[in-house]
Parts: C-alpha cells; sequence; structure tokens
C-alpha cells in the first residue's frame, strides 16, 4: 500500500478546523486533525508547502518512520505548529493502518483496558450561584465528573465562564479581545465556590478546576491547601509550565492533585514534571503532541511515575482528535480521565463519528480505525473565518498569561 | 474471538525449550517462548497450574489488559519465572493478533524503521590466536559485528568458549558443572586479546566483549579504559546489576560504551541504570521481560536517555522469540543490535520460521503474526533432560558470579 | 554432616501449604516454608527440578555458600518464585543447624534481644460499627496493637474484611475473583473509621491500617494526613513500591508512620525506601526474602537508617515461617512488630508447634531448631487444591492492584 | 509613532529568505528575518494570517510588551515557526527603534562592548588534504578561526562538506535527498583530520568542528577525548539536545569546550545546559529565538554561569539575522564569536547593507536601525522555490539526526 495523495481541509461550522486527508493507492484513506486554535493557517501551510510532498509513494504502515522522517527530517524541532502537523499525519496513518487491517485503532494500541472512557464536563456561571447550578444540570445529565469555573466578583470577565447565554467558546472572531486579571481577587474567591458546590452535591461528584496558567507557585500553593477540604479530582494548569521546576515549590505545600499540559509539544516539555512526580495527570492531547506515536510513549512514560492522562479535549479539537483520544483512553493502562466538551450540531454533521455519551462515559465505537469521516461538501459551506484566543492583562495593564 | 484452549510444550531438540501455545475459537493460534534456562519447570507450572486456567474465554486482542492481570494480578511480582510466564503469553497473543489482521507483528509496532537486523555473532577460542581465527571466520560468514571471548591463561575454563570442538553451549545436562574464576588473571590478559583481533582485522568489524558479570566496578572501569584504544562497540555486563548505581563509578572512568541487562525482568531492574544513562545498550530480552507488551516501553524509555536496544540471543531462546526480537528490532526506533548465537539445525526443524540471515542483517520475514510454528510431533521426539547453567568459583573457592 | 534428602510436601487445611523437608545423615532434618499463597506449584517445581538435586551430599551447615549457590547460581534472580525456593532450602538449613547443636534458632541469631514479640492482630468489620467492636475484641483478646480495615459504602467488599461470618482468607479456590475499587469512596470514608476507634477505645491501643497498594503517592499524602489526629502505628503499603521514589512525595507530606514490604524478595526492592529514610518498617518475610540470611541484612541495613521491621505474618504463611518470624524477632536488635494472624485449628495440627500468644506478645518458645514440626499424615488428608488470590478492577474496569 | 502596515517578502537569491517589513505612519519602516530553512511558509502564514492583524495600531516601541503579546498572547507556545514570527517582528520593531533614535540598534543593547566581532569561516574537503588546504585559504583571507569538515571514507557524502565544486548549501531544491552515516567510520576519521590541520598551520588559528547532533553521548565523549590534544575551540552539536542532561555524561569526559543551541527557540531549551555548566558556548540565533528581546534574555543568563554566545550564522538567515547578529555581538559584555558564512552575490544585492568584514573581525557599520535593507523589485526576479534539508539515515535504514 502506498500514498497516492493528501489534502488538507479547513472548514468553520462555528469554529475553525483543519483536516488532513491521506489516500492511498488501494482506496483506504485516513483522516487526522491539524487545529492549531487561532495559528491554523500555519499548520495548514506547514502541512501543504513542506510535508504533503514527502508523503507521496510512502507506506502508511511506517508509522514509527515516518514520525522519525518528519520530526527529525524538519531539523528545527518541537513547537505547537511542527507538532500538530506531525500529528495530523501519524493520527491518518494509525486510522488507515486500522481500517487496512479492519480493525479498530484502539485494537493496536493494546486492545480495550476498561469498560468506558471516564469524561469531565464544564460547568460554569457568572455568579457562584448560577455555577452551582451548572454543575448540578451537569449531573443530571449523567456526567461523573464535573469542571466548575465562575466569575470573580470586581472582574468583569473570567476564563471558562461565557460571556451571553450561549456555550462557551473561548476563540472569537475579529481581533483578540482583552480582559482584564487579578490573581488575588480569584484566590479570595475560588474557595468559596467549591465550599458551594460540595454544600449543594456532596461528595458523590468529581470536580475539577482550572487555574488556566496565571498563577505563581505560592499563590497555587495558597489556593491548593485552600482548596483541600473539598477533595478535587484535580487543580489544572495552576502556573505556567515553561519552568518545569516551579511546580516543586506548588507540590510540597499541598496534595490537591495537580493536572498539566494541554500546550505541551512533545514529552521533553514534561520531562522533569513526570519524572519527578511534580504532576498527578498530563494533558497533553494526541493533536499537539505529535499523534499516537509520540503520545502513546509519553503516557508510558508518565505510567512509570504513577502519572495518569487527563488530555484536552476542548472544541478546538475537532471529532477527529475526539475519536482519536478515545481509541487511546480505551486502551493504554495508565488512563485518568478524558475532558468532554460536545461540539456545536454543525461541526457533529461535517464529522459524522461512530463515539457517544453515556451515563458519564464515552466510548469510542468498533468501527474500523477511528470510526470519523468527514462530510467535504457540507464542509465546503463552512469557509475559514480568522478567529483568536483572548489576551489576559492584570489590572495595570500588564500582559500575563490568558 | 475468544481463547479457548492453551498448551505447553517442553522440548529438548540439543537444549530445552518451553513453548506455549494459545488457541483461538476461530482456529488460529499464538505461540510464546517460555523458556528460562535451568529452570525451565518452574515456568511450566507457573504457566499450567495458575496462569492456563485464567485465559480461557478472553478476548485475545487484549493484549494490555491481560499482561497487567497476569502482573497485577498475581500480587507476587516480578523474577525470572513471573515475567518469562506473563511473556509467553504476551507474544503468543501478538502472534495471534498479527495472524488474525494478517499482518506480521512489526506492523503492529509501528511498521519497518530500517531495511535489516543488525546481528552479531559469538567468536571464541581457548587461545587469542584461535580466538583471532575464529573472529576471521565470522567475517567471512558475512557478520559485520562479532563478540570475541578466549581462554585466559591460568585458568581452566572461561565463559563463551567451548571446551572441545562443538559449538558453545553453557547449559549442560546433569549437575551444574563448577568453573574457577581470577579477575586478576582476566583483566591482564583482555586487552591482549583485542589488540590482536584488531591488528589482524582493522576497523572494519564491529567488536563486542562480554565481561558476565564477574568484575567489579573499579575493575570494570580499569577494563574499560585499557580496551579504548581497540574501540569496542560495547563491553557487556561488567558488573553484577542488582546495585544499579555501581554503574556510575564505571561510567565515569571510560568511553567504551556499556550493555547490560539480559537477566532483567522489568523496568525497574534498570531505571537508574537508564535514566542516569550509565549503559548505552538495555540487552533485557522480549522471553525475559514480559514480551512485546513490556519490552516495547522498556525500549520507548531508553530512548529517551539516547539508550538502545541490544537484546539477548543466545541459543537458551528458542526460535519464536528470535523471530520475535526480529520483528521488535525491525519497527523500533532506537534500535542498537541484536545478538545472534544460530540454533541447532534439529532446533531449526522443530520450530519452523520465517527468518533468515544475509549478509550480516537478519530479516523476519513477512509471514502474518511472527512467522514461526512448531512441529509438535518431531518435538516430541526430543523430550526434556535436566541441564544447568555452571557454577562459578574464585581460586580460593568463594562462590562467584558466573 | 550430609544432606541425604530432600522433600517437597503440599498440603491444604483450609489454605495451601508448602512445606520442603531436608533430610541429613545423621537422622536430623530441617523445615522450611516455601508457600507462595497463588503460586504454589510454580515454587514446587523449582524445588524439586532444579534445587533439590543440587543439594544431595552439601553440608547443611554451609547456610551462606548454599545461599549464594542458588542464588548466583541460578543466574536468573531475585523474584518471588526464585526467592521462595531459596527461602525454604534456607530456613530448613537453619532449623537443621539449631537441632544439631540442640539450641533454639534465635541463639543463632545473636540470642534473646527482647522479652517478648509484640504482635499485632486483624481486626475488621463491613460497617464502621462492626470494625469497632471487633477493635474491642481484640484488645479484650490481649492484643496491645491492632491493624483495622472497615467495608467502604459504595463498594461491594474490600480488601480485608470477610464477606461472610468466617475468618478473612483472601485466596479462594476456583478462578480468582474479581472485586471493583474506587479510590475517591476509601479516602472519604477511612478517616470516620479511626475517628470512631479512637474515641471508643483512646490512645492506649496501637493502631495501624493496610492500604494495599492501592493509593497514588498524592493520594496517600492526603490519606497519612487526614489520619495524623489518630496517631497510627503505621499506614501500609499505601503505593505500589516498584517506584521506590515514588513514596518521597508521601513522605514530604505527612508524619503518619510508612510500612511496606511484603511483596519484596530481596533487598533491591527496598534499597532506595531504606537509605532515602521514605519508610519507618520493612515488612519483608523470612519466606518471600532468601531465608534468614538476606533477611537478616536487610534488617542491619535497615537499622543504619532507623528502620524497623514489621514482618508479613498472614495466614498464607505457614507455621514454618510463624516461628521463623519469631526466632528472628527476637534476636534482631531493630525489631518493629509482628503481624499475627491466627491459623486454622487444622492447620496448627498439620503444623505442631512451640510458640504461642500471650497478653499481646508472642514467644518462638526453647526448643532446638524452629521448634515446629509437620504431621506429614495428617498432612497427607488435606490435598492442594488450587486457589487465587482477587483480582481487582476500578469502577471503569481498569486493572489495578488488589 | 504607529505601526500602519507590515507586509512579508519572500524571495530566493540562490536560497529562500522570509523577509517581514513592519511600516509607521511617520514613514520609519523596520526589516525582519523570518527564514526558517525548509518551512518557510509555514512562518509566512503565521505572520500573514494571525500575527500581522494585531500589530497594527499598536506603537513599536513597546517591544517588551508585544513580545509577550505574541509569546503568551498565542496561547500555545514555542517551536521554530512560532518563534521565527516573533523574532521577525521583534528585530523589526529595535531597527524602526534605531532608525527613528538615529542610532545604531548596538547602542540601544548597550553600546559598544568591543571593537570588532570575531567570526569563523567554514573549510571543507572531500578528503583531509582539500579540508587543509581550505583552511589554509580561508587563514589567507584573514580569518582567525575557522569551522573544519572533511568527508568521511566510506560514507558518499558527509554533513558540511558540498558534493561539487560551489559552495556549500544543504538546502535543495526538489524533495529531500537522503545521506548515509556511521558513527563509527567517522570517529575513527576525525582526529587525523585535526591531527593534520594543527600539523599544517600550528596553534595560531582557532579550529572548531561541528557533529552536527549524529553521535550518542559516549560517543561524543570518546571524540571529545580523542580531540584534546588538537585544542579545539569548540566542537558543536555532539549530541541531540533534548534530553539536556545527556550532555552530563560528556561534560564529564572531556575538556574539549562543547558549544550547542542552533535550533533551539527559547531559553527553556538551553536552561539546564547553560544552569549545570555542561556547555561552553550557546548558538542560539536572533532568528530562531524570538528577536533581540529573548536572546539578550538568554545571553545574560548564560553571563551568570560562564556562558559565552557562539551564534549559528549559516546562509539560511538573510543579511538582517547577519546584521542583527553583528549588533548584538559587539553590543553584549559574554560574547564568544559568530560563525560566518558569507551569502552569495545575488543575496547581497538583495539586501544591501553595512556591515564588513575585515581581518578575522565583522563590523556591523553604524547606520542608523540595523543597516540593512531589501531591494524588493530586485528581490522579485528571485521567487520562492521549495527547497528541503537533507534527511539522514544509518547504514540500515535508521532514519537519524541530520
Amino acid at each position: 500500500m502506498k500514498i497516492t495523495n493528501a489534502l488538507v481541509n479547513v472548514c468553520s461550522p462555528g469554529r475553525n478546523f483543519v483536516t488532513l486527508k491521506i489516500e492511498t493507492d488501494d482506496g483506504i484513506y485516513g483522516l487526522g486533525d491539524a487545529t492549531l486554535n487561532g495559528r491554523e493557517m500555519a499548520v495548514v501551510s506547514y502541512l501543504t508547502e513542506h510535508v504533503i510532498p514527502c508523503l507521496i509513494g510512502r507506506d502508511p504502515f511506517q508509522t514509527e518512520d515516518i514520525w522519525q522522517y518528519l520530526y527529525r527530517g524538519a531539523y528545527w524541532r518541537r513547537g505547537p505548529v511542527t507538532m500538530a502537523a506531525i500529528a495530523a499525519v501519524d493520527v491518518s496513518l494509525w486510522d488507515i493502518k486500522g481500517k487496512a487491517l479492519r480493525t479498530p485503532v484502539y485494537n493496536l494500541l493494546g486492545g480495550k483496558s476498561r469498560e468506558g472512557v471516564l469524561v469531565y464536563a464544564h460547568a460554569h456561571g457568572s455568579t457562584v450561584e448560577e455555577a452551582v447550578d451548572d454543575v448540578g444540570r451537569h449531573v443530571e445529565l449523567g456526567y461523573l465528573a464535573v469542571r466548575a469555573q465562575s466569575g470573580v466578583p470586581g472582574l468583569e470577565s473570567t476564563y471558562g465562564v461565557p460571556k451571553g447565554t450561549q456555550a462557551y467558546e473561548p476563540a472569537e472572531r475579529g481581533l483578540p479581545s482583552e480582559s482584564r486579571w487579578s490573581s488575588e481577587l480569584y484566590l479570595r474567591h475560588t474557595p468559596r465556590l467549591f465550599q458551594k458546590i460540595r454544600e449543594a452535591f456532596g461528595e458523590d461528584v468529581h470536580l475539577l478546576h482550572d487555574c488556566h496558567h496565571r498563577l505563581t507557585p505560592i499563590e497555587a500553593a495558597r489556593l491548593g491547601k485552600d482548596l483541600e477540604p473539598f477533595h478535587l479530582f484535580w487543580m489544572e494548569d495552576p502556573i505556567p509550565a515553561e519552568l518545569q521546576v516551579g511546580f516543586k515549590l506548588l507540590r510540597e505545600h499541598t496534595t490537591t492533585p495537580i493536572a498539566t499540559g494541554e500546550v505541551f509539544n512533545t514529552i521533553w516539555d514534561a520531562h522533569d514534571l513526570i519524572r519527578r512526580q511534580w504532576i498527578d495527570y498530563i494533558r497533553t492531547s494526541v493533536v499537539h503532541a505529535g499523534g499516537f506515536t509520540h503520545l502513546k510513549k509519553i503516557a508510558d512514560f508518565a505510567a512509570i511515575y504513577n502519572v495518569r492522562t487527563g488530555c484536552h479535549g476542548a472544541t478546538d479539537l475537532s471529532p477527529i482528535t475526539m475519536a482519536a483520544a478515545l481509541h487511546f483512553g480505551i486502551a493504554i493502562h495508565n488512563f485518568g480521565i478524558q475532558e468532554h466538551m460536545p461540539h456545536s450540531a454543525e461541526t457533529d454533521e461535517v464529522f459524522p463519528h461512530a463515539y457517544r455519551f453515556d451515563a458519564g462515559y464515552m466510548y469510542p465505537g468498533d468501527a474500523p480505525g477511528l470510526g470519523v469521516d468527514i462530510d467535504e461538501s457540507l464542509a465546503s459551506k463552512y469557509p475559514y473565518q480568522r478567529a483568536y484566543l483572548p489576551i489576559n492583562r492584570k489590572l495595570d495593564g500588564t500582559l500575563t498569561d490568558w
């Protein structure tokens, strides 16, 4: 079997998605997600101008060699654009391999290690009361784990909380919006949110929270300690992670479990975080970390150090990545939890898929390969529109992490 | 597909082999090697009495879950008997998976990462001159890499050197033979061996040497330095490895590359050796380390730390393990070299196989699964005979490592 | 004196026991326990096929040389099967030595270092209330130290708690039973158990608890902190211990003392745990760690780092191991505590013994050797029946540590 | 002053260059190089589609805020595409700032710290003899420091050595070429090259050598030791650098100075390398590491640990980057050396510039800003042509680092 062609589709059924389709001489094709939220067209060019010409004629079963070819062969390594492009190729090839061998991808990754993939939902509210209600709404929908975020008194807008009544989607069309931030206000407010949620729902629901990279290590340590009575499943992205040893200080102060890594692209971004046991969950996703070939190595490395997976799964990842995450999550041993933020109806129509949600768990389905497709003619009705993630500034105007 | 039956075959076509055969309801069966040289029957009982009853009815594609079931479910973990039994199951299941999906196992492990699997041969002689000649003989056979061992003046017999004219096979029927050892005599002699080989053949052949766990760290450091002018591919098993940090001392003194790990059973036996970069090649084999499922994790861990594989491949591993090693070696990225000690003609007849040697490289062949079978009726003509590896004592009678 | 014969007895007076009997030319014989719960027959074969032929004719007083012969001479090292077989030989030889010298084994290990061996009992209940009652029952029996376990609301069965009214015995005949596990439910529940016990009995009884390898390091750290007000004697096996440095994280968060090591086989399994002071009690037993010869070295190493012994002593160890543990515990300096789970009346009949319980302490008795025998004709009435320890899965079906 | 417009120019006067031009409302414009060899169009899209729209209306003097805006505001961080785009913006803004203040950029970076910028040239030959001659030719041209590379007997082509008689330029039009590599052949050969060069020219010329990421740590340690008698100025890129601690092993074995970092994009890629003192020279360039704003911080960090700069300066960086490197190199205190590979005449015509070479040193000139311009109409005569860096494989076909 040989690769004969590869094409990149960019569509925007509510938000932008970049999709790679690799075709072979026996008629099988594979799909890979290459979406990099807010920087989509850089990946498109990376694939179209530089990667695709090198793929034609190759054996799609050589997933390891092609991965190394694209990673080492580019000379300039790592980073979100590079690794998203490599991921799109890698996931496409595993989709082809599964289809060619007539088996779901999870069987190629080690077979089923569990019955379903535990997912967590997003709940939010502009006030604590609204957030508590939204947690309740998700519990009623059957979720066993819920991430809760609420507006912070004194701040006009906050990460994770929609401005109006529609579903939360941080990427906005037009130029980047700017919001203001105060760690002091946030630290004072957040424990009260979780106190109220526990009072309302008791201990039977897993609660998660996302700090979204905005604290210093000692601030995160304070928050971790303050949240201990509420038994969080995890505290996510407490601090920016370029300085991995920054987590050491936090880690010495609290037993609140820590998750990080959605912005990571390779194992090197998490190497010390994992082997020093400074985190409990690694959130790196298939689409941002070079596909199954590399993410499996990250997960296996993490398993040695008692670190479990908790892959990023917001709507900036297309249903192809959602399917990939579920095949991955049902197969590896040290799975922890999977983020689940439902796609819009338009997106689900453009990407028909075999996976489904039931009673707190998701299931990849048993179709060969990934079990997800793209309706290209429908996709063409939603042309790409430039959109950006927001910018965040402190009250004095200092640019800070969003 | 379900596992319907599993049987253990013990035969001795020249030496003992333990073979697991797992059968399924759609007629496909898989084979796994369970040979533990000198302790064969412990693995047979482990499989027959304790493991096989738990396998019946399981889905053979669930390789990860079954591995964890046998490893964690036994409660008592690690060790050669346990891990050889688990390996036999795991390799059998991957053989089944390959056959069921009609593809060679290497495609399930990532596809081909190279054209062939570089192997090294064993050369030896009771004197330096005989050893030099034997290196030459192997170079003529096409080998690109040769391990050289010679008799040590003053010692009656030495590891790696046959007593008579037949092929070297350390396991002997009857009770364990005992040999005598002097590190002093060995350290004085060995550099001369490699000086003579380099004088005879120049730099164009890879040379390897096995210390077989017999030195202290400071002795090994001396030998490593003494061998530097002869540019060894590796110095193998310089010291016993239970104390992993023992390699640190050696490592600080010499740039001669170090290989170890044929007696390891899990990643934990090599964890510090690898992550501290005290070795260059990890020699753990499919059959002694829990099969493909675990060995792939060891290799991927090693890749992070610039450590390559150099799997054990003596004749105590049956052709099933040789096939497995070749599928593994052609697929993973950080392959280094593979040991190759040809089996007897009787063994090759009992285990017909697709792999072959050509011009210094071996090739797994393209048959579905592992491409190796067992002729059970022929095997039955070679019943098990108890055999032991030798015992080693210092000149004063102290029991030491063989 | 020479070893003339050795025999392995397998009997099942309620549960399976493997017993080695070594006979000598002057009529003295020694006994050693070789029971490996759920994998018994692998040890039987290891001894019968591979070890016993090498023993005949040897001097039974050469306990060190024979230990090294079996450990280094096997080439393939460590692991539960190997080390249980070596332990059976070693304990038998010390029994012979004691009998030959007409002195209890404890005198050969250094003589009495204390008057009695402090033991702890097992208390349990399906509810907190039942568990509190059972602690009271053991206090009334004279125990000064009690391990407490209770059922966890929301989980059908829990480690350490019998399903019906009979004594707790986890190994079950037939195939392995499977139970479900939730760390979240357990972590929420367990502090309440110890709060109630302390309320009922005050501070005058030593309380112990066994997590049975089921937590991650950060979960164990949380539990350790939550249990601090109740002053546990120890928290046992909080996490799986292959990654020894996993205990570092736990250790930084709590002053609750930590015990681990019942599944260890050699000092290498505990080397970092001890020298880094990550544990307070080492639980490795005579039967699983190569006998007196090796366990004495582990205890001496532990003494250097302020670590005391707390040897495993469940009913999967025969009265021979109980006797050995008491000789060991009364002799070494850094003894901590000894687990005591009384055998069934049938077992006590098959293995008549000199040891006894009195007022919270046990005493090995003063008979020569170990002071324990086997009634082989009675044993023959209880033939071996295959039995397994349970398998444990998380709520989503992931295989986890039992 | 406000940014009013920004444009990306792609031209190929011999090889591809990507140039950003930022225009302001008072008529001043600045230039920045955004060339990423072999992945040029990904940076073009990153700039055009995602970065430029955010720049319009901003104050070009806010170099720090704009840097943070592009780095933190993108959310997805690091990597060659991202950081090359940010560098192009940053260098353009410093060019504007210099022009607006009517001063060379070096004055904004701290003023002149030295009289000239020591540079090293590239010498090469397909044989040792040719390479020796080429070193001599460069010495005659006035170079005080020369990097020497030669063909390796047994390998068809080697990094750093042109195939024919024209200037060495690794990027080739069409699909990536593939070469074969053998560390063994290279290690055997290279010391002889430097022995011959020293024999010919004595000690009065600085000699450098580039291993181009192709060795393992232990191989690099051997080479470092073998080269010690020839007193290299540095050994460059001995090993791939994702595993920074990989340099520790090398560092313990040799005093040959080490340089690395041309593929780095942020300080995080070199953080341990620098603070552990595993390298002597940091080679990260203005164009690949986010511009002056970030590179200045890297250099200042390096100064703390006695590490000096040795910026990448091959022809894949346009004259804009050469100018930037010279302003940078003349200004910072811990400057080491600057690579100099002259551009083609066509390139020099497209990018008229103020910098010049004289007697082993280069000088940035004293024009305001960077002192380099682009002739856009001439540039338009050299349209972009896809080109790739080569791919490298070991003799057995394994993909390895080029």
